[in-house]
């Protein structure tokens, strides 16, 4: 095969790896066929062995890394940082340090990945920092929201890059060209909330003509599930907090609602019939649909697939790996910062 | 009657004023009356009258304060900061500065009551920021968080304030002597997040023995619903987030509940077997139960009753500012600040 482009894939990361990370390679064969991708898995042999073996078309594509060590979902980023070296988190993220991988994708420890990515990787040329996105389910379908947390505290020129980046993320994963962008604050009204917010209004009012987005205004948080815009740009602290304000109350909802179910046989009968519909709600609103974090703004592509993901949730994270590689993401992001600064 | 207290309603307030006002106040005559409380009622005697004419009691009880104006529900705070003075949410908040009344109560424009209290009413000693807070539905019952919205930006002292503020709020409303306190943060472990906010963990280590609360730690956006704490602390740019992305996902999923039910006649029949048990889910989750966010801090009880609510809603904003009168709940506040500092 005639390599194009080339996944570091951290075969040990996850709570259902390596089968989760073999068999979500596998139901993606063929788009990895058809792009030139080979494989760079990163993992112990001897417990990637097995699944390969039942595999052989994703062992063909595949080059094993041995690596002794693996990061633990408990470990702090700081002492990966220090005594990670051998870990397969760390020599995959290196693998794209070293040009001999064009995208990272791991399960494993949100935090470690990032930290790690941060320090080994370099940034796009004109971008100061990165940014983890991912996407939201809305109304609409979907928006793209960063950061989430690589940024406790942001300026005015972080978050005109995260617009950038958040735009382009959305024409390449959603092939949508005129995207519109939201700031995420607590009122609508010119002049409301953090003044760095109004100061990245005027830049973004300065530079209308050049952005490839439309600014559409402040959005609140209860804006956000709406769908009013395809990007919303936020400090990493208050978009980490929202995300998962989100998650925790539509986890609070579930559980009371299966509370209900259980209650009384009348209910019981009432679930059953709404059975399908409540499926369907739940791919609507299932995360491994969307599944993939990815950190923004590095020269190279860093995707966090769910921790819990299964096979079709890690596969998810795949197709998105490939979409960004083929339509040339990172380069696009360049250019267009290029263009604006 | 023998007055010991007096309690200012801006009764032109909120989308169902005057009626869901006056009525509300009908419901708790009782409690209003066993606590030798007077009202003051800010508005529009002609459109009072009639409801003044069927509650001859709460008539009894009231003056009435003619006020010409009243506050939109679109009008700007500077606005009404500037040419405000003779409507009726004006009026109510400077009879609490006028020792006139001990309390002000409004269903109106959130921003212009919390604008106008902050400037009228001076701060209770000790205490620098007030800060809006309201009671949240959580698996446990309720918590309060705080700031969500006064304050977009905080210092550790300003936490502290909050935490002790919070902490005589639950005492005094839910009877709970040894509350517990967590800071909103981005992680659980120490240090992560804002630096002020590790420093307002130190401020809350060393002064341990002497606070009403127990500090529990950091708490992420996805603990908020688990009522994992009593009292939630955060800055209000932070707090007012963090509120709107919980309202704005309850109301998505409420949205897709309802298209599921109307989306078969297998699934309406589900919904009719179902009904009970939702309309049990709809009350525990239900904002009026908690209706009232009061804005502390301020040397008098400022509530701010949901613009929507019914006379029901209205009531219990009522119940809330009686026990926070006959509770003594600003001078505790004093004194526990002065014990602390």
């Amino acid at each position: 095969m005639d390599t194009k482009w080339t996944i570091a894939v951290d075969a040990m990361g996850g709570d259902n790896a390596p089968k989760s990370v073999i068999e979500g390679l596998n139901i993606v064969y063929n788009v990895l066929i058809e792009n030139n991708i080979s494989l760079l898995l990163f993992g112990d042999y001897k417990v990637l062995a097995p699944y390969l073996l039942k595999y052989p078309n994703i062992n063909n594509i595949s080059t094993v890394v041995q690596c002794d060590e693996v990061v633990q979902g408990d470990d702090k980023p700081s002492k990966i940082i220090r005594r990670g070296r051998n870990t397969s988190m760390w020599k995959a993220i290196e693998a794209v340090r070293n040009k001999e991988a064009d995208a990272v994708i791991s399960g494993g420890n949100t935090g470690c990945l990032m930290g790690l990515a941060k320090i080994l990787i370099s940034m796009i040329g004109g971008i100061k920092r990165p940014a983890i996105t991912t996407f939201i389910p809305t109304k609409s379908g979907g928006s793209a929201m960063l950061d989430l947390g690589a940024n406790t505290e942001c300026d005015e020129n972080n978050i005109l890059d995260f617009a950038i980046m958040g735009s382009v993320y959305v024409k390449t994963l959603l092939e949508k060209e005129n995207s519109t962008v939201g700031i995420l604050n607590i009122g609508t009204e010119a002049g409301k909330g953090l003044e760095y917010l109004t100061k990245a209004e005027n830049i973004f009012a300065n530079l209308s003509e050049k952005l490839p987005f439309k600014y559409n205004g402040f959005i609140e948080g209860n804006d956000i599930l709406e769908g009013k815009v395809d990007v919303i740009v936020t400090d990493g602290f208050s978009g980490n907090i929202a995300l998962k304000s989100i998650e925790g109350t539509a986890r609070f909802i579930k559980t009371s609602l299966k509370n209900i179910f259980k209650s009384s046989l009348l209910s019981m009968l009432g679930y059953i019939l709404l059975y399908k519909s409540f499926k369907k709600l739940k791919t609507k609103i299932d995360p491994s649909k969307y599944n993939g974090a990815v950190l923004l703004g590095l020269n190279g592509i860093v995707v966090k697939s769910h921790g819990g993901a299964d096979a079709i949730g890690f596969s998810n994270a795949v197709t998105y790996t490939i979409k960004l590689l083929t339509n040339n993401f990172i380069p696009e992001i360049g250019r267009i910062t290029n263009l604006i600064k």
